[in-house]
């Protein structure tokens, strides 16, 4: 393709820009949700017609951010054994999730706040949802977990149960080194095949979770 | 006190605008999570400059409808009975409140996306709240709600428990007249206290629930 001398390196000079941007607002939202674009601009020492130029709004600039932040969640969630047994892969997938989440910071806060509902399910619904949604299903065919409870609601709960954790963290009313076991033992319970008249004693597996 | 002529009609013109310009963002509200300014005042009958004159921002026209709402839902929450057997008064509190939730259609979802996670809490934070804490921290004192998680934590899961449900039929992924009953199983799952090896045997309260 012919491209002129000049705007190959102005194609560079925005490429490099957006990345600047993109970096700045990732931590500037970690640290709090509400950073504004002029917070953004300047932890990315450019103007905020810079920004402006290049991120309509906010919300789309948050939107790429938590987009990005995603992605390499997912790469490192993408690596939890989910195989064995079921309760003990929700721990490990919780812990990993959990791990994402505080790294994240307040960004989960931000996207919450700035994104509709659908747009931050939509974020989620990739390679990773679908992991999830797998794995609770395999966990309900071997009847580790409910099936009295669509797969569809057991996915969301293990979203919402991890979202307000990572609120409640950030308001300052969960201890975040806890949420991790708090969120396991509290999706374990929710997941728990309901006890009927003949149910089976459960196996043991230590004193607590 | 003295009151010119002139300013006290004024003046109630100014609250009927403002009943008017609520009533109609309710009912906006209630149908599209997304309504925009124009549309509220399309609905009211009002220019957008005179809607602008009393809420200076969306957001802040969204949260006194969501509190409008939320003050006569505390009024018919505060009818339920929340006394006797825990597991029962919980379904009870569920089935009450997921009818409020229904009835305000999709202004849970709009108040979501439009306020802060904090302000959504807030909005909560009245006798409501207090009374759901009281109640769920009486279920821990007689052992019918677990004790090994903090009543803050039972109390904000009991909110994303019925936010989640909210917005899953809001999507069209649950069903509506199922909710109360899904959230009421998912909430008394979560809230059991954990089998020990000494545990003793549950109570049976009937086939299911």
């Amino acid at each position: 393709m012919a491209t002129s001398k000049k705007s190959a390196p102005r194609r560079a000079d925005a490429r490099r820009n957006i990345e600047t941007i993109v970096e700045a607002a990732e931590r500037c939202l970690a640290r709090d949700p509400d950073a504004s674009m002029s917070d953004i601009a300047d932890e990315a020492s450019l103007g905020r017609i810079t920004i402006y130029g290049h991120f309509k709004t906010r919300a789309e600039l948050v939107e790429v951010v938590a987009r990005r932040v995603l992605a390499s969640a997912n790469a490192l969630l993408a690596r939890v054994d989910l195989r064995g047994d079921p309760a003990q892969a929700l721990a490990r997938l919780v812990r990993a999730s959990w791990e994402v989440t505080a790294r994240s910071g307040s960004l989960v806060v931000a996207a919450e706040k700035a994104l509709p509902p659908q747009v931050v399910r939509g974020l989620h619904a990739g390679k990773l949802e679908e992991r999830v949604r797998r794995f609770l299903a395999r966990g309900q065919r071997e009847r580790a977990f409910r099936s009295d409870l669509s797969t569809d609601w057991l996915v969301t709960l293990f979203h919402a149960t991890l979202h307000a954790a990572a609120n409640e963290a950030h308001a300052g009313r969960l201890d975040g080194h806890e949420a991790a076991e708090i969120v396991t033992r509290t999706l374990l319970a929710a997941y728990q095949p309901p006890a009927g008249p003949l149910r089976r004693p459960r196996r043991s597996s230590g004193r607590s979770v």
